[in-house]
Order: C-alpha cells, then structure tokens, then sequence
C-alpha cells in the first residue's frame, strides 16, 4: 500500500486562498518507506506518483495518477472518505483536506521539506506562490536584465514578479485594473505599472511602445481571456515567450493572428508553475530558507481556525495577499 | 560599406519554388572583408547583418536591417537597383534575384559554404528546405525515440520530416489532404499516415487516439489556419511542442481554448526555421556533406533556364518537390 496517513500536532498551520498548508507527520500506511512519523511536509493538492509518464518526464508535472481531482473527494485506494460527523461523510477537498488538525493523504501529495522551516511561512508554497514563482522560474525563464510583464497582481502573480525579481530581471512591468494594487507590487520588485483602464489603445500596444518592440516574457495571472491574449501579443517577436497562468472560463477562446505566432512567439501554459511536488518543493523551501525568496510579505492576515470565516471574507474582497489559519488557536 | 557585389560564373544554379540559389561571388563592394571573389556562398532571401538586437540575440534570426522584404526591389545603400534593361530599371527580388546570371546581393545575405559542396545539390537549402528543416532541428526539437506529426507534405514539409529523421524520432506521422504523397514521404521517414478527410472527426482526435494522449511534437507546414490549430491540439499535455511553419492568410485567425495551453503544451512559430543565414547555414551544408542529410530526394526536375515556365508550371501544378534551373544552360 502506498499510503500515508499523517496528522499534524505542533503549532499546525494552513494558509487559505487556494489550499496551502505545512504539517507534520503523524503516522504513515504500509508500505510508504519515505517518510516517517515526526517528517515536516507541505500537502499539495496535486501529486507526484513518480511512476506514470508525466512524472518520467522532465517536462511534466501533470502525474496522471494524482493530478488535481476536484470531484472525487475520496481515497484512490478504496473509494472511501476518512472523514466523518454522526455517521455520515464527509468528502475529502482536492487530496488535501487542510481544513482540519488531522487529515489523510496519499503520500504522492506530500512533500518532505526541510524541518528547520517555519511552517506559518512555506505553508503558503503549497499552492498559489510556487504557482507564480515556478511559472516565471521554470516556464518564463526570464534572462538577467531582461523585461517581464505581469498581468494581475494578486498573489500569483506578485509570487510572478518575485521570481522575476529572482531571476535577476531589469524591468518588470505590472498590470492591473486596480491601481491599488501597485504600491504594494513593489515591495515584490515591481518597477513599472500599467493599468490598461488609462489607455484607449490595447495594453499589449502600450507596452510594446514603452519596451521598444515589445517584453522578453510576460506571465498571464488573471484567468481572464484578454489578458491572456495581450500577454501573448505584448511580448517580442524573435524571442518573447508567454506563460499563462490564469484558470480560464469554460466558454473562453484564445485568439490571435497566426503571425503573431509566425514570427518566433512563444506561447506555454503552466500548472503549479511546472513544480513536481515531491521532487521540487524542498529546493523551493530552501530558497526560502537562505533568503533568496521572501515570504513573509506574501502573508498579510492571520486568523485562528475558529475565524476561518474571517479569512474567506479577505480573500472574496481582495483584502491582503494570504491568510494563515492558526489550527489550534 | 556593408556591400558584396558578387556574379557567378561556373556552373550557376538557381533552385526555384522559393528563391533558393547557390552562387560564386565575382567581387566584393568597399568594405566587404569577410568573402572574396571564388568564395563559393548561398544567397538568402533574408539576411543577417549581426549587429541588431535580433542578430545578437541567441534565440531569434529575424534580423531588423535584413529581414525579408517583398516590396524593396532597390539595394538598401542607396535605393536603387543594379539591373535595368534598354535604360529601364528592373527592380531586384527579395534581397537575392537569383533568376539571373550576376546578381547584387547584401553581404549581410550571403552564406559563405564550403568550396567542395555540389552547388546543384545545396543551393536547395537558401529556402525551403532549411525552412523544414530547422522548424524540426531548432524549434521542435524531438528527443530521441519521440513521435512527431508533419501537417502537409510538400517540400518544406518533408524537409521538416528529414529533421525528426535525423533527431531519431521513432514515429513520423505524415498528414496531408492529398494521399499520392504518402508514398513519397517514406523516403523522408514518415512511418505513418493521416488523411483527415478519411476520418469524421478531427484528425487531432485521431493522432491522440494513435500516440496515447497526443505526439510529443507536430509541425505544421501548409499554411491552412485549420492545420495550425489541429497541429497545435495534437500535442501531448504536459511537454508537446507545436511549431508553425506555413504562412497563414491576413484574415485567419488562430483559435483555441486556453485550457489546451494551460495544460503545459508549447506552440512555437518559426521564421527560416530559425537558422541565422550566415552564422547557420555553413553547418547545414556540413550535415549534407558527412551525409547525414539527404538533398538527392528534394529535387526531382531540372530544366535549363530557356525553360524556367516549365519550373512554376512544375510549382504551381505540385509536381515533384524542388526543380534545379540551370542559368547556363
């Protein structure tokens, strides 16, 4: 059986806005040789089995056994749910079920990680903040000195502009509908803004003219269509490449000239920012560790588990960047 | 001055269908340092003049002072032309006017190659057939024991199938509308074949069907907005590259849903198959000479230059794939 079960004691923590959250091992299944009781891990809501195609690739992060499953809400080994009240089940969310002080997991979605870490701060690589990091570390790839445009500053894409920012950048261009949004971008390496709403021409045309031709990359963390769209067009012919990010609707189209294509564009989509879960994750917690990646701004509200509310509030009115629950408080 | 006035004398071919050419340079303009008269040299339809943006940057070939012009017909230096006939100036054909015994020519369009290649077997690599080719080599990239689909088979097509040959792709899907190019194509290495008005769904069903979830890679040659998208959604998830090579209309327009990018495909355009002409193309005519790459099967007419109609009836009808004009004969 390749199972874990763990459960978290000690100062558990879980960051809302997605699904982030950091535990600690509490027992394991037959059968699961690499981990142990008492092993420090981040829970993802998707899996890596190390076996299947995707995960042979080095290309791939999409494992075909554990890939993010929105519906099943039940162990893959026997269908079931671990979970219940007065009888009844309770479903499991998307392979993690973070909402809890005890929870089960198939060990494909937990990485080790280094247990010196703070769990209230990598908590939030779980999710959303590997997801903008690793599209513009891993997908990107933006060269030192190059120009990166950023569509959307919430907390995907600011973890965008970090990893830019790591990645040494000279420019990097935020976009947002929400000029609110810029003074806190900076503190993320943000030097430029641009909301579309203050031009009448198309915003992939505004920043092509402020770039000379166009950006080296841009990273599309909105989910919306347009946006989408004038990440892909605003970056250089020759050598520009487009990473989106974004969750589209499901009667959205992608559309553009062929020619934009033609003329040596490059366009990538990305999910978990490419990360492989277990084989990535504890290089990403190092990084924070020694100081290249800052996570504590990325962490604006704190709430105890009992004011989970609270936190499903700041993330619908846009409030903050991310939320730590406090499990035991 | 930037200049080579070059003339051929001594067997001079030209290949049509596209503007491949294969000259001997006479002279060289004020300036010129890196050729000589003898200097065996393929002249491009698009030049590179190495001190652009485009010229420095690694990843592109689409150089800002020589990239292709249609409409310029005059030499860049002074805006005229160097032919004229009965005191009439006759205006010169994207940067090369290769359909004349001497020509003029940009040195910034100028491949010099190696003296012992067959100027009759090489000069197919001015266009097309690099064109095909680097699409596979530089921009697709397949892995050794990859599947690869080409959409359309003609010359640039198979050409892009001889690159997967040469990459060790272990299946070359060949699609086209028109099945009597099947038989021809085994000899560029295509393994299998796709005729979508055979099947009553779309043929990116059908590759996926055949590959398991998609190819690894797909070019498309043909120019039809529907073989871009169909190109684009055969690729694998999680690490399929598509590459557009065929020049679309102005009104098309390329259309999917975002999840297909999303999904970690990669669509990629390519101009030249992103060969710089004059850094590139030297190597190109070595991988002939060690016999790594076959040009013997891209040529299948020759006509002496009193029947240069015979060669565009040749084109325009799609019989055989490159036709060898001889100027002096």
């Amino acid at each position: 059986m390749n199972w874990v079960d763990y459960f978290d004691f000690l100062r558990p923590h879980v960051s809302i806005f997605l699904v982030g959250a950091c535990r600690i091992v509490e027992s394991v299944g037959e059968g699961v040789t690499d981990l142990k009781p008492g092993d420090h891990v981040l829970p993802v809501f998707t899996g890596e089995c190390k076996e299947c195609r995707h995960c042979k690739s080095e290309e791939s992060n999409m494992c075909d056994l554990l890939r993010i499953n929105t519906d099943r809400g039940v162990m893959l080994n026997d269908g079931k749910s671990r979970f219940s009240i007065r009888g009844q089940p309770i479903y499991h969310f998307v392979g993690t079920s973070t909402f809890s002080e005890y929870t089960v997991v198939h060990v494909g979605c937990v990485a080790k990680i280094n247990p010196a870490a703070p769990l209230d701060k990598v908590c939030v690589l779980s999710c959303g903040i590997s997801t903008g990091l690793g599209a513009t570390l891993n997908v990107a790839k933006p060269k030192k000195g190059s120009s990166v445009a950023i569509f959307g500053l919430g907390a995907v894409g600011l973890a965008a502009a970090e990893g830019a920012r790591i990645a040494g950048a000279s420019r990097i261009i935020g976009v947002d509908l929400n000029s609110n949004r810029f003074d806190e971008a900076k503190k993320f390496g943000v030097t430029e803004f641009v909301n579309p709403k203050d031009h009448n021409k198309p915003v992939q045309e505004v920043i092509a003219e402020m770039t000379n031709g166009g950006v080296d990359r841009s990273v599309e963390c909105t989910g919306s269509i347009n946006a989408m769209i004038s990440a892909f067009e605003c970056v250089h012919d020759g050598w520009g490449v487009a990473v989106l990010v974004g969750v589209p609707n499901k009667d959205d189209s992608f559309k553009t000239h062929p020619m934009n294509v033609l003329n040596e564009r490059t366009l990538k989509g990305t999910f978990f920012g490419n990360y492989k879960p277990r084989s990535d994750l504890p290089s990403v917690v190092e990084k924070y560790m020694n100081k290249e990646l800052e996570l504590e701004k990325f962490i604006t509200h704190e709430v105890p588990f009992s004011e989970i509310n609270k936190a499903f509030e700041y993330m619908l009115s846009g409030a903050g960047l991310r939320c730590i629950i406090r499990m035991g408080a």
